[in-house]
């Protein structure tokens, strides 16, 4: 064999527009997943995992036309024998792949196929702060039903899985829209599909929340000075062609009848118009049966994002609470999730329409959310440390630690050089260690051990005065016998006070 | 815009080597990662989650000498403003990253540096029966202690996490070995670090747990007929240079003190052989302080997974029970899990040497371990179904299902086309429902619903005799405000009877 040539020293870095998640990062991560596939699991969907990796040809939307198909999903080539084998990309959703299993599993599942599905998600996208290439996607879709009630019920899970990760009502809204009531209106206007104009009013449309409705009304017609000082073409319309989606976009109302009136307005004689106000009557009947009441969930036209997406009902949770942005200004947090029906994904591969609708969160948004409102903790305690003050006597400590784990305390023996005691207490420092546990030679002959309470020291550091310091009313002396039971104390007594 | 060229339709495959899991497979996994997160977490180890794509260069191992770097992993080129940007890569195992991460923010990390990480790696390799491209690993490691206390504490705490996810003592053992032994063994061989021959005896080494005591001796030698009739040749070592390869492997002895002195035997005088020797005896010294007898953990020199990776201790948990093969043959599960030390794998970011010691435990495995002892059901109840007998009635049955699952009972309303009522039915049994509830216009009138426990149903129309199954004593009619009360009575009594 070939020896290999010398490297120069690899960079140790995270790829651009990925990032490593530490301690609670993951920890609070975890949980959240765990309480919403609870949620998900309760209402009766099925776990599902697909494997991070997809065939271009099965994610469908990013087919190759050139020679790398890198717009937008990470992708690559399988060596074959040739060595030229199949496109391969990192999914950059988790319906895409539902699409797939359906598609390919269908005999063997049941119909309707109600699945939840979390995990990493891939966009191959130019990085922004706090926008990563790699982050987490938690979804609950039902296909093979066409029934309001699986949207219905989808409006009232997402409703239900904010308020049982810590969203308090009133802190949330889920808003209700319908694809179908903007076609009505795009077939009142005489844009038929495959029109040029339409696709390029579907586009307008989707900037409604950034520009508002004179900014829509502007960019419809003849065009609009961004802030950035740059014109922007109008689609061309006259003030009075652009009249019907203004007033589709601008239709809430109060209460959900009178909502409901002006969009029937706002379709006219359409039949497809009539058919999504239908379907947005019914799922509102729903859930106002199930007791959700305007409060959680309200049919909002405003509702734009994904409209191009999705064929039918479209649903967003945005969470209305104020926070500060990085520049100090005030702004509503925002979008957490958003979905809606998908009557086409499944036909790309058996060329039959199957009905399906189904909600994806941001789970990494989410949490964001919680600790910005101080719902959980940035930081967790470390584990109890057991100095190391006689290195021979290594398996007198990892007694102790043996003791505390067994009592279900988070404990370990301090495992680097143990020459420099100040270094043992500057690791439990930065593990944010709550108690470290010293037993020199003296201690072990006394059969004692000396407990500090770090976290009492620390406040006592702050202010004390030096009488008080020397007391040292942070470190206790026990009986060997009874370090679990004092440790047990202290933790407590932490606990309580915050 | 450029209307997109109409495709083929896209076959719906997972990609070779890649599978799918459904519903139980992914939420035993979850629950295992969390109860070996827990185990991991009271022994003091930090969670990490790094991304999965990482630099090819700070993979390391796979740095490519070729125009496509494939030969393992799965690696794409990044797109720059001139089409050529960096090499990434799916991240083989969570060892590499861990290397990366610590040289990366060594500054701001605690000295040991304490993680646990569990996730899905990838490896670019031919799949096989079994063997897929995309598994999950659940490591644990204490980088920058070379105190023999962390691998003592790694075996120890593979013990717990094995008897905390399920297996009883007596059905695994966590066996030790020590590469610098071996190194001794090679010493006084005269086989320096660098020679072919060195390098040529480690690879026949590491055929040993495949063809046995006698397989080695003429692989070292003169060469050897494998089962399939090929002719490998020897090293060309005559047989008395072999023999203390041969009396290294074959050591082990009852009693630990026994293997010691065979093992200081055939290290002779090297240096390094005595420290293996020395490394062993205080990592057993450490482990039987703490309780972990032969029956958990034994040093174990015929252990050779791995020898050529780590520099110093090498740890392998074993599952000793039989099972019958694909082929119907009896043979030992085998290794779950496996570790060691490795003191340069962070040099290669710094210059700097770091000691570490860790254990990875390969979860796919342990679950089929589980699955094979019938310790975890293969199969979970579905939700108890609500069916649609009349469909302008969804409110009604939409809280029935609320109140089931308020009551933390996993329920639905069928959401499929409900004309067919057998299509129900079979819909519950599809989705392995425990119970079916059915309200219609006459239920409904008299204030009842009708509760069918499917799994009893299923049970008596197995064995029933007409007269016994007319009578229909797996339906039960009750008041509609009964309707909790009563399934929360079924399931207890179906839980009753496993």
């Amino acid at each position: 064999m070939a020896k290999p040539k010398k490297q120069p020293r690899p960079k140790a870095v995270t790829p651009k527009g990925f990032r490593d998640y530490f301690a609670s990062e993951v920890t609070q991560r975890t949980e959240m997943l765990r309480t919403i596939a609870g949620v998900y699991h309760r209402y009766g969907f099925d776990a599902l995992e697909s494997s991070a990796v997809e065939t271009v040809e099965a994610l469908g939307k990013y087919l190759p036309d050139v020679d790398r198909p890198n717009a937008g999903v990470f992708a690559w080539q399988e060596a074959d024998e040739e060595g030229k084998g199949d496109w391969m990309a990192l999914r950059y959703d988790l319906t895409a792949p539902l699409a797939r299993v359906y598609a390919q599993h269908r005999n063997e599942l049941p119909t309707p196929y109600r699945r939840y599905a979390m995990g990493p998600v891939w966009r191959n996208e130019k990085p922004g702060p706090g926008r990563y290439r790699q982050f987490y996607q938690c979804d609950a879709d039902t296909v093979g039903s066409a029934s309001m009630a699986a949207d219905a019920e989808i409006c009232a899970m997402l409703s239900d899985t904010l308020e049982t990760v810590g969203i308090p009502r009133g802190d949330y809204l889920v808003r209700v829209n319908n694809r179908k009531v903007l076609n009505g209106v795009l077939e009142t206007m005489g844009l038929a599909e495959g029109l040029e104009a339409r696709d390029a009013v579907l586009r307008t449309i989707d900037k409604f929340d950034k520009v508002g409705e004179q900014g829509v009304r502007e960019l419809l017609t003849t065009g609009r000075l961004d802030a950035s000082g740059a014109f922007i073409d109008g689609v061309g319309l006259s003030a009075d062609q652009a009249e019907p989606v203004i007033a589709f976009l601008t239709s809430k109302s109060d209460d959900a009848a009178a909502t409901l009136a002006n969009l029937r307005a706002a379709v006219g004689d359409s039949r497809i118009g009539a058919e999504g106000i239908a379907e947005l009557e019914q799922i509102g009947a729903l859930l106002e049966a199930g007791g959700y009441g305007a409060d959680r969930i309200e049919i909002d036209p405003s509702v734009v994002r994904g409209l191009g997406y999705y064929t039918g009902p479209v649903y967003e949770a945005e969470l209305t609470f104020e926070i500060f942005d990085e520049k100090g200004r005030k702004r509503q947090f925002g979008s957490v999730s958003g979905g809606g029906r998908y009557d086409d994904l499944v036909k790309r591969f058996t060329g039959q329409e199957v009905p399906a609708t189904g909600v994806s969160i941001g789970v990494d948004r989410l949490l964001e959310a919680l600790r910005e409102k101080g719902r959980i903790k940035a930081e967790e305690h470390g584990p109890v440390v057991v100095t190391v003050m006689d290195r021979d006597r290594m398996a007198d400590y990892q007694a102790m630690v043996a003791e505390l784990r067994n009592a279900g305390i988070r404990a370990e023996v301090y495992l680097g050089n143990p020459k420099n005691f100040g270094n043992q207490l500057k690791y439990a420092d930065k593990r944010n260690s709550p108690i470290a546990v010293i037993e020199g030679g003296d201690e072990k002959a006394r059969g004692i051990v000396q407990i500090k309470d770090l976290i009492l020291g620390a406040k006592i550091a702050q202010s004390a005065t030096l009488e008080e310091w020397k007391e040292r009313p942070s470190q206790f002396e026990v009986a060997r016998g009874d370090l679990v039971a004092k440790v047990r104390e202290i933790l407590a007594s932490q606990d309580e006070q915050g």
